[in-house]
């Protein structure tokens, strides 16, 4: 850990403790020089960090102050209660519907699933690309293609190592972003007519997979902010012939929710005692605003049960469509579904990547992204306590770029939805999270997308909104 | 018509009535001035185009001369039997063993599934590409996702136009290479269990497609020049509850056969009123060596019931892997496949072929490629002919870059292909061409990848390798 972390760290436990409250001055930078015995920019690193995580804020030429939370734990939704017994899925519809509205350009995307282009270094890959392309010999677009450029594969590798995780080059499948390797791995896990454990809420992407592949779904009780309950798990497996499992144990999608380490070890060391696959979507782990990045559940995997996918869409390179599955003992079926299925990734893609990888300072662009998203997030909830209806819970995820509400009862999402985007604003409304769409009153909302201005008119309006259906219900 | 074609297309009828033999000089370009009251350019473009296409040839200071036609008509391979009944299919492993071996860079890859990639013009994609992606707005990053990019869409409809065929940007979605579009076609007009209609020999993808989606497989009848033939085929759709068919009517992998027009057109009839969907594969079609592209059969559809699958991937940009689907009647449910399976293309890629679509004299690109292959093919029948055992039949085909060999019964192509393989040449074994392996003397073989300098002593040593096995045989 380096000095400034340590330092934040120290505030946080303090914070945590309550030695400091809200409202309270931190020492300024001399004192904290003097006391700590360190350099003024390991300070000013130090609150900074603090500050893109929302935990203090900064008052001009006053100095710096532990920030109000903004929703005491009390306001977060609650545990979701699972529906119990199977179900066969058919959301599509209704997902198709919600998406088809949100790619309007003149539409403030709340509902977008995609974080704004905006944030990404998308004129830097676009050079490097067009560089690294122009070098490639002819003879190498072929050995780019499937199971995917070798080097970027060992590029990849390379990131695991620095989370404990066991995964090779080798096992290492380029797909065309995440979306393809959660498809392949279910797929090479399951045959039509199996169950599948999922969470409550769930992405619905997965719904829509396991829709494509006649799966039935089977639901494991989810915290909003501690994600799969483990214990549930245990209980569903032994309820149901549970073939594998579709889960996001990092800043899930739509609840934020992310598994603490302990809770990630004790569910994979059940799942390899029973031998049930885990797909793990961890495709915002990288968006974490705390000290370091979470751990994946495949670095607790010793027997290759973990299959997971990932991708570079929401981190660096939106719209390259490079992600990937490192699927343990499954890597070579998921290797031949993507051959007989898309056959490759495209080669520039690859190529940009790699060459930002080697080139571009990766981890400089995710400190900056992580911050800027930090920050959206407090100004985000900041708004929606003050603009949505009383009554409504909201999480505060450590990571990525959604919010979930649940909002008064009397408050339809679907409705929510529709009125919000006569006005051109789009939500998610809860309903397209579960097989049978009952989180009627719930709204994911994105914050990694509007412009800072488009924000508080955005969810000043959608408030308005949501008064206007409680009142036409009475 | 130009006149240069015209001319060319004046001296073809010649050739076939008879008029002109082989070996006959053609009139000097001085003749054919005068005769036909044209300008010399026209004269030699049209005998440039009639020597690309085989038909004549040069000799230094001699002038043009009628070709020699390699293959008589009786040494074509016969129109296959196809086996009765369903047939379950498994040939994944043998199909991957046999093409992991393709890739190697020291192997001449007379098996490989791809032209050659130097025969591409990549630098300028790349740089056409490089400059696109800068001028790109961020917002339009999320434009280009599923379907794909509109202007695409309306390029890839504009071709259509110019054979006649009913396609709107609206229908077109797309994909990964055309290997998705035909994936996703195929999984949306079937379910698990249900009958496909494919060719015999078929191409090994749309094998590997059944495979993976649990289909059943009946074969039709396939002439080696003439393709499907449409009296087995309607005989097969009265004794099998066929739910699609999955065709090449156009140079057909691995045979090269096409389709006559009147044959593609009654087939097209037959399947709308019997209600079949017919998946066109239709990958080479822009590799024609005559005198105007094959019309696909598609354009003789006036009610939806054809899916036309393409690519680019084979005329103009191996390795960025766009494909498309015009999928008619089925367009909306191929988008939604489309959308819950990988979700979109890589922007990059489509920019790229878009940018070489809009300024980079697509035509002439392809005019000149066809002229290779097709001088290229004429080399490779010569050779074949020159150096593997005497009864061996070839196909000659009008365009793409594929022969088909069928060796004496004697020679197994599996055992050649091994042997041929510790020689460091690939070839692919007609064993993986159909559900119950049994095109076990045939070898499809690549003449548009190797080097013209590698065609001779490879053809030479894979005709060695076949006499030993005869030799051994005995």
């Amino acid at each position: 850990m380096k000095k400034y972390e340590r330092l934040a760290q120290d505030i946080e436990t303090m914070i945590a403790a309550g030695t400091l409250r809200a409202g309270d001055r931190l020492p300024s930078v001399r004192e904290s020089v003097a006391s700590r015995g360190v350099s003024p920019s390991t300070v000013f690193e130090a609150y900074y960090l603090l500050e893109s995580r929302g935990a203090v804020e900064a008052r001009p030429r006053a100095g710096y102050f532990v920030a109000q939370r903004i929703t005491p734990r009390g306001q977060e939704p609650l545990l979701t209660q699972p529906t119990s017994g199977l179900r066969e899925v058919a959301v599509n519809d209704l997902v198709l519907g919600v998406l088809g509205s949100v790619r309007q350009r003149d539409v403030i995307p709340l509902g977008s699933a995609f974080p704004n282009p905006a944030l990404f270094p998308l004129d830097r890959l676009a050079r490097g690309m067009g560089a690294a392309m122009r070098k490639l010999q002819a003879q190498e677009v072929l050995e780019n293609l499937s199971p995917g450029n070798q080097e970027l594969r060992r590029q990849i590798a390379l990131r695991y190592v620095s989370t404990g995780t066991l995964a090779s080059a080798e096992e290492i499948v380029v797909t065309s972003g995440a979306m393809e390797a959660l498809n392949l791995c279910l797929q090479a896990v399951t045959r039509p007519g199996d169950v599948v454990a999922i969470e409550a809420p769930a992405f619905y992407g997965c719904l829509q997979a396991l829709e494509r592949l006649q799966l039935k779904a089977v639901e494991v009780a989810t915290h909003p902010r501690h994600g799969v309950q483990v214990e549930a798990l245990a209980a569903v497996l032994q309820q149901h012939d549970v073939k594998a499992c579709w889960f996001m144990p990092t800043f899930q999608n739509p609840m934020g929710a992310s598994m603490a380490q302990e809770q990630k070890k004790a569910m994979v060391e059940l799942l390899t005692r029973q031998r049930v696959p885990l797909i793990e979507d961890d495709v915002y782990s990288e968006l974490y605003f705390g000290m370091r990045r979470p751990l994946p559940a495949k670095s607790f995997d010793r027997e290759g049960w973990v299959l997971h996918c990932s991708s570079f869409s929401k981190s660096l390179a939106p719209g390259y469509r490079i992600g990937w599955a490192a699927a343990g003992r499954f890597a070579a079926q998921v290797e031949r579904l993507k051959l007989s299925s898309t056959l490759s990734v495209a080669v520039p893609s690859q190529v940009a990547v790699l060459h930002f990888l080697q080139h571009g300072a990766f981890d400089k662009h995710l400190r900056g992204l992580r911050g800027t998203l930090a920050a959206q997030q407090q100004k985000a909830v900041r708004l929606v306590a003050k603009h949505l209806p009383s009554g409504t819970r909201v999480t505060q995820p450590e990571g990525g770029y959604f919010l979930w509400l649940e909002l008064p009862e009397d408050v339809d999402a679907l409705q929510l939805h529709r009125l919000a985007l006569s006005q051109n604003i789009s939500l998610a409304p809860g309903h397209i999270f579960s097989a049978d769409q009952r989180f009627r009153h719930h709204v994911r909302l994105n914050y990694g997308h509007p412009s800072p201005e488009q924000l508080e008119p955005a969810l000043r309006t959608i408030g308005r909104l949501a008064a206007r259906i409680r009142s036409a219900d009475r």
